[in-house]
């Protein structure tokens, strides 16, 4: 029963991460202070749950400051999530499917936070709606632990996933460090193209703490030789060798070094599945090396640890949400709302928007410039960018000394 | 230079923890408050530092709470560790060896914090400080993350790898919740032995909060078919699988679960080294069920997540370390110090000790009656039992968002 005012309807997408429900409560504390709409609904699993019509009105949920704070220290897609390809924009039967919804529900504004993959769903829509002549606003919000888009000074998301990555790589290395054994500890991190996810293990250099001795990324073709060379000379110097690797490095014939172990099985978007870099890595310095060896595959909770959040990560995910809000009121579509560094002295982050065509199944690396000449390092340079993004601690709602989760 | 008054020595073993710092600092805390010694010596890397002679003064670090606290919050062992097994009493050449270290720094007790193995060592070097007639003491101070020694209501270490392993698997349980797609995850946890950590994975459970679904413990034989019926009626109910599994888990035979994917090896205590029991059972799942399926072994951070520590564990790990100390100083030798729960309303802890003859070469296993008829999950009652070792929160030092170490 919409009134004058449209209603909005907002989606998440791709894989979960620490902040996209910072986000999810950015938009609506945006649409809420703005008033600009009569009610707020919720799709449940991204697209699909708009085209089935799983939607649910979520706007009344938040009285006050407390409800949207406990939405904002929940990890993971609290509306749940979907990797779904949409169609070439031709396929008007498709379209004209989820543009109904739209207009059953009285959808004005469609908000999708959401990666790299989600973009492309937010850019077809919004060329679909332009050529349909529908007025419903779209509008792409950014979320993705791997820092791998495009325009957006850093992503919502990452910078908690870079604390997880190297509070444990400092813990692991300190757990390394109590034996006087011969041992080398790899440690596997995600991030298929990019390597933000794994510079961020030597983050704890900064200040002085220990952290891995050799960080891996996908930008450099990984050189078996180096790598053995690399260790073999550690372990002139000290006992433990420990090591950050991406998942998705890759040997000079661009092939990834997980590959071998995997089924070659690719997603819907044609993406590779890796998982056992890690193993290979591990297996190599067995044979080469014969040392103690183990890997550590840090997995699922590098993008759900709600339990390190990064304070600065929540309040510029919020703010992100918000600012998209005010997008859409302002009767912008097609656009993606991004942070904006303020260049000069100390780290100001304001928000900002660019059309979502420019973002769109593009990725943004680690520029070369950032990583050793040797290509087993990055440089300070790198980390002092990265660092402001995992600063500050968020005090997340406990029972019994565990975390509590908002749930719709 | 001892004046009247003998010199202590603490030294650390065996596998790290987040709490065994804290043990240390009670002891050292305890020495201190009691004036019961002149100087408090480190070995390095436990008893082969004690063999070595690297031995180094710490008394002298500690000059306020400040000090002690930052040591308290630091995970691992700061005076690293081994993993030595102790030739038989009979032989003098080996035992007069540690002797005369001790006669050297002018030790008139020696504190060793360790878990299970390391009792064996406290066992030893009493035994044939009394058969050689020497007033050495010497003192037995639990930490292990395991939970598996005897008579102890529960070691130092547990409570915060509890925490940290029933916060991660709320959280994976979420992260999974999100898609619609029919996939099962199995985590893998830690404990050859004893089913305790994997026990804990179930926690968030007494608090209404999501976890797995299964939760397999090595005290019960293994069934293939039962797990695979088991996830295969969950299936019927919801898409989202998640399976906790003890690293240890036995078929009927009595062989590991994970031993196909190893090589046999055995560590120096006699025990197999286990890795894979979650790869065996994802390519069971993937086998026999062909959903989407994946494994994630928690590894390494279980046992050194300082930035997840339980306040309660702390607490205990210190107060245990002074008691010992206050053992040492009435002169009693060959002691195990214990955490005593005293019976009654409420959680209340005491310390207490026992001869470490009744503790070294034992294992406490979960009871059977803590274990559902089917051996697929654990009851409420174990839950409570251990809900309150979990409790409260530890403010770590930190800069630039990241844990500060304590090193010696």
């Amino acid at each position: 029963m919409p009134g004058n005012k449209p209603n909005a309807l907002i989606g998440q997408s791709g894989g979960p991460t620490a902040a996209i429900n910072a986000t999810l409560a950015g938009v609506i504390r945006g649409l809420s202070e703005l008033g600009c709409c009569e009610r707020i609904y919720g799709a449940m699993n991204g697209i699909d749950g708009v085209i089935a019509g799983t939607v649910k009105e979520i706007g009344s949920r938040f009285k006050g400051e407390e409800d949207y704070r406990a939405l904002e220290c929940t990890p993971s897609a609290a509306l749940g999530s979907c990797r779904k390809k949409l169609p070439d924009i031709s396929d008007k039967e498709f379209y004209s499917k989820i543009f109904g919804r739209f207009a059953e529900y009285g959808i004005g504004m469609f908000f999708l936070i959401g990666g790299n993959d989600s973009m492309d769903t937010v850019d077809k829509l919004s060329r679909y709606a332009e050529a349909a002549g529908s007025d419903v606003r779209i509008i792409g919000v950014p979320k993705t632990i791997d820092n791998d888009l495009e325009l957006t000074d850093h992503t919502p998301g990452f910078g908690s996933a870079a604390k997880y990555i190297a509070t444990v790589c400092e813990e692991i290395a300190g757990d390394c460090a109590v034996y006087t054994t011969r041992a080398c500890t790899i440690v596997e991190i995600m991030g298929r193209d990019a390597g933000w996810l794994t510079a961020s293990a030597a983050l704890p250099r900064l200040y002085g703490q220990i952290c891995p001795d050799l960080v891996y990324l996908p930008e450099v073709p990984f050189d078996y030789d180096e790598f053995i060379g690399s260790v073999n000379s550690l372990f002139g110097m000290k006992p433990n060798v420990v090591v950050a690797v991406s998942e998705g490095i890759r040997d000079r014939d661009g092939r990834y070094v997980g590959e071998g172990s995997q089924s070659g099985v690719k997603d819907i978007f044609g993406h590779k599945y890796l998982a056992g870099t890690g193993k290979v890595l591990e297996q190599t310095v067995r044979e080469r090396i014969g040392c103690k060896v183990r890997s550590v595959e840090l997995s699922l909770p590098q993008r759900c640890a709600g339990h390190c959040l990064s304070a600065a990560d929540i309040k510029e995910s919020v703010m992100i949400g918000k600012a998209a809000a005010g997008y859409a009121a302002e009767g912008r579509t097609g656009e993606f709302a991004i942070l904006r560094r303020v260049p000069g002295e100390g780290y100001r982050i304001v928000p900002d928007s660019v059309p979502v065509s420019l973002v769109a199944n593009r990725i943004k690396s680690v520029d070369r410039k950032y990583i050793n000449a040797a290509g087993n390092n990055v440089t300070d340079e790198l980390l002092r960018l990265i660092a402001p993004m995992i600063e500050g601690e968020v005090e997340v709602p406990k029972r019994g000394g565990l975390p509590v989760r908002f749930a719709f």
